[in-house]
């Protein structure tokens, strides 16, 4: 079995990598040997690129970055990647004020390559993190997108394994989908996963703000767990009051 | 109206653009401003994307090539990119020989990007020049696989409009998708399409080569239209031979 994983360098997909990587690992027969794919977006910092190849170093596997940063100019309103016009939110990660960073269409953009990669690689299937928590900000992140998407690409390249060298990927497979970020967590504590390699906060300084809205969702999750974030923060207090103010309730 | 075009710098995108151009030209209200795209995949040579620059220009339209020379690498198995393993094929564009030009998943690939700039250009529709002719070769110039992307990148981007300046794109439209090539070329001789500055040639000579199995094809169409290609070929007779060979009728 091969897989295509999408790996950003952050918790849900470092997550999805070791889980992939442990739920299989011990059996020769059912092992996936997985190939990494990260994407250079034109995010504002690289932070979570170099995070990626440390991942799929440790896990041992192919790990390849995609440049998209020729798309990132004609995409408008994002504050993930366009710096001049949108400023980046802070504070309790809400739809409010997270929509700011919706990158239009990413998942379909990184999807259709990994598919690509997928049957070029001869690989089974593309799997990639969205979780429950994202539904209302990340349309693309939703169970009838990812189902819609995979019937596109499966009827959109049908037929090519059998005259050619092509694999024969099966579907797009979001195991996290229906599960939110403290569960997701919860899932890569209990395995060992080396949160300290990952990378979250949307701006890209020495240490992680800690005040950015990722930041607040991050250590809300560990808050949550009850354990401590491995990472170090440049505010590692702030994101509880923000929580309390968006929720009413104190922690 | 505004549409975002991919634009391949070929016979059959470069007639899609004039008809889109010539058919709302006339009448300020119902005109279509186009943002074309066209996209560097690892292709052999890079002649059809100077074309696509030059059409633009003469359209007076703003144009973009999106690099994905970053993915070429990662796609085995086709003629079209990946030059050392796979040889180009020659004689008439059949099924048999063509499937080796199949870039897997490409139409996917350059529609989540067409998608993701139509959102960010508030542009209503993404549209492609797929066409019946290669519905059995590229199982990506199908109106079922159109239909279905068209869907999900819908779903995936649902609702987005609402709260950040981003556009509602309503769908992909592939006005060719039940017509061939010589019905294209047709409608364009009528239009009085350039075809002379496009390129079609899966070869990257001076001039086109005239023996591969897209040179075929194109002359073919022009012998059906009646029509001398305007472009310089570096063999312009062979193609009557493959043909007759393959149908076992003489033109």
């Amino acid at each position: 079995m091969k897989a295509v994983t999408i790996l950003s360098g952050g918790m849900d997909s470092t997550t999805l990598a070791f889980a992939i990587s442990s739920q299989h690992g011990g059996d020769e027969e059912g092992a996936i040997d997985q190939h990494f794919l990260s994407f250079n977006y034109g995010q504002k910092h690289k932070k979570e690129l170099l995070c990626a190849a440390q991942i799929a170093k440790l896990l041992q596997c192919k790990h390849d970055i995609i440049d998209l940063s020729s798309v990132a100019p004609l995409l408008k309103g994002s504050a993930l990647t366009d710096s001049q016009e949108v400023t980046m939110p802070e504070g309790f990660y809400a739809e409010e004020n997270m929509r700011l960073t919706v990158v239009p269409n990413r998942n379909a953009m990184m999807l259709s390559i990994a598919w690509a990669v997928a049957i070029g690689e001869k690989a089974d299937y593309v799997y990639y993190g969205a979780h429950a928590g994202d539904h209302y900000i990340y349309p693309d992140c939703r169970q009838e997108f990812v189902e819609q998407l995979s019937e596109a690409f499966f009827l959109g390249t049908y037929g090519l394994q059998d005259t050619v060298e092509f694999g024969k990927p099966q579907a797009i497979i979001a195991p996290f989908i229906n599960i939110d970020k403290t569960e997701i967590l919860k899932r890569g504590l209990k395995m060992g996963v080396p949160y300290e390699l990952t990378w979250t906060c949307y701006k890209g300084g020495e240490v992680a703000c800690g005040v950015c809205g990722s930041c607040c969702e991050r250590l809300h999750s560990f808050y949550l767990n009850g354990v401590e974030d491995p990472l170090p923060y440049a505010d590692r207090t702030s994101w509880k009051k923000a929580v309390e103010e968006h929720t009413g309730s104190s922690l």
